[in-house]
């Protein structure tokens, strides 16, 4: 979605604002998935077929690391190859850690890896709070990332915190990109793991309820499908209904416009007796082409 | 010299006490290096030309690292390269950070590391404790890798100092080992950065003058010269003679037999002058023959 924006309008014009709740610590590093997904993809360095990480990356490091694991005693999770992180990509992991060792914040850290990737947008962190999502399965508590990555989330989610949340406060930069942009989009993503955290901060929320007229969002369900990841499955788990009108009516109280699919022109009017606008068109972003179109006709709702 | 004594004796039986005061905290990583050397070298995995760090390694993300430094603020030293480490021995310093942000310690990682590799002798760090060696440069302090690897020791040192050894203390393993063993063997490493810091902690240091008909050490000094790094300028910057006598001043207190090199032949009675046996043999150990053989004489030396 990113990059059709980027190709629909000026780059140097586009805040990414991003869910920091799946960011985690392994091996004493700070690990922020969903900020480096969008940087490695803006930067056109994202493995494309892995869709996360750098392309041309090595595994060295994890090899190694295998070594250890087997001496790690009971109970330890020292050593975990299970979450794997390329020799590129630890790079990244070592400088985030290191500015924030010095008391930098995230939202700079981000800045100088940007920076460092000559990309044009800016990318926020939602937060500089550290908060952490965790999923009920089986009773118990699992962190975001051993579900997403360890189970391959191929477990039904009982329920979703997001730890932390209360302490965490939208920052200014997030705040302010939000009251004077004259278009928020909110990207195809999970509803409820990737944009829920977002939401959950009151004072973001009440930005975008405030400037809903000024929200597009594009659905993630295509004809009752996640193309990508959990969230038809985490829908129906947490008593969402699976389909452009089960994301529509989360969406409704913040966002006026709502951009489905052609499949899903038949649920239009749905959408549209929430009190929504309701654009159909292409959604799935296939080609370069397509994501551009879809970037112009959200930023065309509401010019 | 920890080589020739497993060739000479039974290498479970051998315990190396290690030096710590070398560790540092880098990209939020806790780096042992003397520690994995004795590890690396004991598994013959450590690179031979280097004479440090791991045979066969590869730098993908130290090279990866370089695209982030430029971008960090003035005064921040993230994303620093010029401390190499390597991807495969960048597995040992993660397993290391995660085990202790566990709470395990030091000495406990050491031994899972150890287990890894499949070593049978026992290698302990001399404490739990954050020990850091820090140098006065032209007035200022540096800290010890700063000196030893970012100016490779070219400048004059004026000071040392052991930052935290008030608070460290030798763990119970290594006060037992030094009770126990029937001989101690000092190994041909630097006196003032290497050994100083396990002597600087009264409780060693104790055990090694109470069991000084114990303890046999071996020059780092051959013909006035260090075989490997500072320690002979380090010797004459800090007041001492950069000689076997030099060395042998500073052991005698607590070490009975002195080892010297053949061309130190007619420095033998002034060593003898200083209360110690003296013992003459080839000591450059540029073959596991000549390691071997002086571990035996070392072992004997006592026997």
């Amino acid at each position: 979605m990113l990059r059709g924006l980027s190709a629909a309008t000026d780059p140097a014009s586009i805040t990414a604002i991003v869910n920091t709740a799946d960011d985690t610590v392994m091996h004493g590093l700070n690990i922020s998935p969903d900020l480096d997904t969008v940087t490695y993809t803006l930067a056109e360095a994202i493995d494309p077929e892995r869709g996360w990480g750098l392309v041309n990356e090595s595994w060295r490091t994890m090899e190694s690391l295998a070594r250890y694991t087997p001496q790690r005693p009971s109970g330890s999770t020292a050593g975990g190859t299970w979450f794997n992180l390329g020799d590129r990509d630890l790079a990244t992991h070592l400088y985030r850690t290191a500015r924030l060792d010095e008391g930098a914040t995230l939202t700079e850290v981000t800045a100088e890896i940007i920076s460092s990737w000559g990309l044009p947008q800016t990318i926020l962190p939602m937060t500089d709070a550290p908060v952490r999502t965790r999923v009920r399965v089986d009773g118990a508590w699992m962190a975001f990332q051993e579900y997403f990555v360890g189970t391959r989330h191929s477990v039904a989610v009982e329920a979703i915190d997001f730890a932390g949340i209360e302490q965490a406060k939208p920052t200014n930069a997030v705040l302010d990109a939000l009251h004077t942009t004259p278009c928020v989009v909110i990207a195809p993503s999970n509803p409820l793991v990737s944009i829920g955290p977002l939401l959950a901060m009151p004072q973001l929320r009440d930005v975008l309820v405030r400037r809903r007229d000024r929200v597009v969002g594009v659905s993630p369900i295509v004809a009752g499908a996640a193309l990508k990841g959990p969230a038809d499955r985490m829908l129906v788990e947490l008593g969402h209904e699976p389909s452009v009108v089960g994301v529509a009516r989360i969406y409704a109280p913040f966002c006026s416009t709502f951009i489905i699919d052609d499949q899903d022109a038949d649920r239009a009017d749905e959408v549209r007796a929430l009190g929504m606008r309701c654009i159909v068109t292409d959604t799935i972003m296939k080609s370069p082409e397509v994501s551009a179109a879809l970037g112009r006709t959200a930023l065309e709702a509401l010019a």
